[in-house]
């Protein structure tokens, strides 16, 4: 493959980062990006945490044989497993998980102290966004809960309507019902972190079953501004104006390019077509 | 690992096949049974074929290694992917897998010749159902459809009640809509088959939107009943009278022996302890 040199490289378990990387793209228009999604071995978030960091060392070899000058972990089981071994295989390379930004923008944002994260079973269990938020303030209380049926749902592309509703009612209701009278408000969240990068599809859905005063953190829109704050900008942008911005992107899988390209389509706004996809063995 | 020798050897991508594993010893009793879940590598319904071949291959070694008797392939996409491959690495051993037996269930139960196939992506693309059944009766029609959220319904045990219903109804209402009018009769499938493993867990939800008529075929239970038929007993069954049924199962999986030990569970009726499962590489 030609061309990557220089881009910024974003890898995940599969389709979910697309998010991230549709969020990437909208800060940072000009410059040019190589996706990978590990679908071969696709979820993260049931794996072990040895496994995780295994398969991301091998995402980040592939990504950087390419030339990348940025590495953006987009997936929040490899970010909260991965992110050292990845920074020590690769001191020269600025690499960014999504957690850290996301647990930052939900202790700016909540004023009772009291956070929710939803996520993966792995980022959920493996408690990163738990200490993440804890790290920046000791203080605040988190509340987290892995809503594993959101990714099978926004995969299938059901991402609005009433059962994706449904789901969401189901999982957040017990976090925060309760929230209408005064004496109980404390004891309700008021920021709900979308700990995985599948959920900003669903971000509706979540909305609409929230109490009103409940802010979203979109895991996948911190991340990006964090790249956008902290990365020098591209030496040779892809200066592709008229072109539609996927044309921007080298799109690399381990598995199932039909499968990438058609799931896309849900995360990214504009389907792919397989040939766009590049099938490599890690 | 001793005391799997002539055990009955049973595998799948990860918990699904435990319902075949459940089927398999309920007429069975007397057999000792090798449980393998390849959990490092779940699901194998959105891989390509060679993918699941190759995994199919390595999980049969680690059983055969075992000293097992027969091999059951009770995952529907290594059924329908890696039979051929098996018997030929292993000519000696029975090799059973989940779909034939399906297939010749449906056919014999269906009236109008018009057969329903749910399963994953995985199995329904790849046709295996479609042609498994035009071979035994090449005038059946076949409606086969991927339900992919089911895996994710069934793992999570939610597998009954309004949001399992509401799934159901809108993956199957399409099919089994306008079966109301006589005319319109001919046009609806009088049989569903459960295509995956995974299923069967959800089967009175799905009941519970079907028409009345329509039968329901578990490829889980279709899939026990022919190791019983041709499988010859036992020379050293496990004879464990008074023990839980689970005692006279070795449980193997390839990654997190706690989340296997929860989610078998929902599947087994009754839930191992993560001590009981030995974590092997493939």
């Amino acid at each position: 493959m030609t061309g990557a040199g220089g881009a910024i490289g974003v890898f995940d378990s599969g389709v979910g980062g697309l998010t991230v990387l549709r969020a990437l793209r909208s800060v940072l228009p000009q410059e040019r990006f190589v996706y990978l999604g590990d679908t071969a071995r696709l979820p993260y978030g049931t794996k072990s945490a040895a496994s995780v960091v295994r398969y991301s060392l091998q995402c980040a070899d592939a990504l950087v044989a390419r030339g990348i000058r940025c590495l953006v972990v987009a997936c929040n089981t490899a970010s909260a497993s991965a992110l050292d071994a990845l920074r020590l295989r690769y001191p020269g390379i600025p690499v960014f998980g999504v957690i850290e930004p996301g647990a930052a923008a939900a202790v700016a944002v909540s004023r009772t102290r009291h956070i929710a994260v939803i996520g993966t079973e792995g980022t959920i269990g493996g408690g990163a966004y738990q200490a993440a938020i804890r790290r920046l303030d000791a203080r605040v209380r988190v509340t987290a809960l892995a809503c594993s049926l959101f990714v099978a749902v926004a995969e299938e592309g059901w991402v609005e309507g009433p059962i994706a509703e449904a789901i969401a009612r189901r999982y957040l209701e017990p976090i925060f019902c309760g929230g209408q009278s005064r004496a109980a408000a404390c004891e309700v969240p008021d920021t709900l972190v979308l700990g995985c990068t599948h959920f900003p599809v669903l971000a509706a859905a979540v909305r609409a079953v929230l109490p009103d005063h409940v802010a979203l953190v979109d895991s996948a829109a911190t991340a990006a501004a964090a790249v956008a704050r902290e990365l020098p900008a591209a030496a040779n942008p892809s200066g592709r104006g008229g072109l539609s911005w996927l044309a921007g992107v080298s799109w690399l899988a381990t598995d199932g390019a039909a499968r990438f390209a058609r799931v896309s389509g849900i995360f990214l706004g504009e389907a792919l077509r397989p040939e766009d996809v590049e099938i490599i063995d890690l």
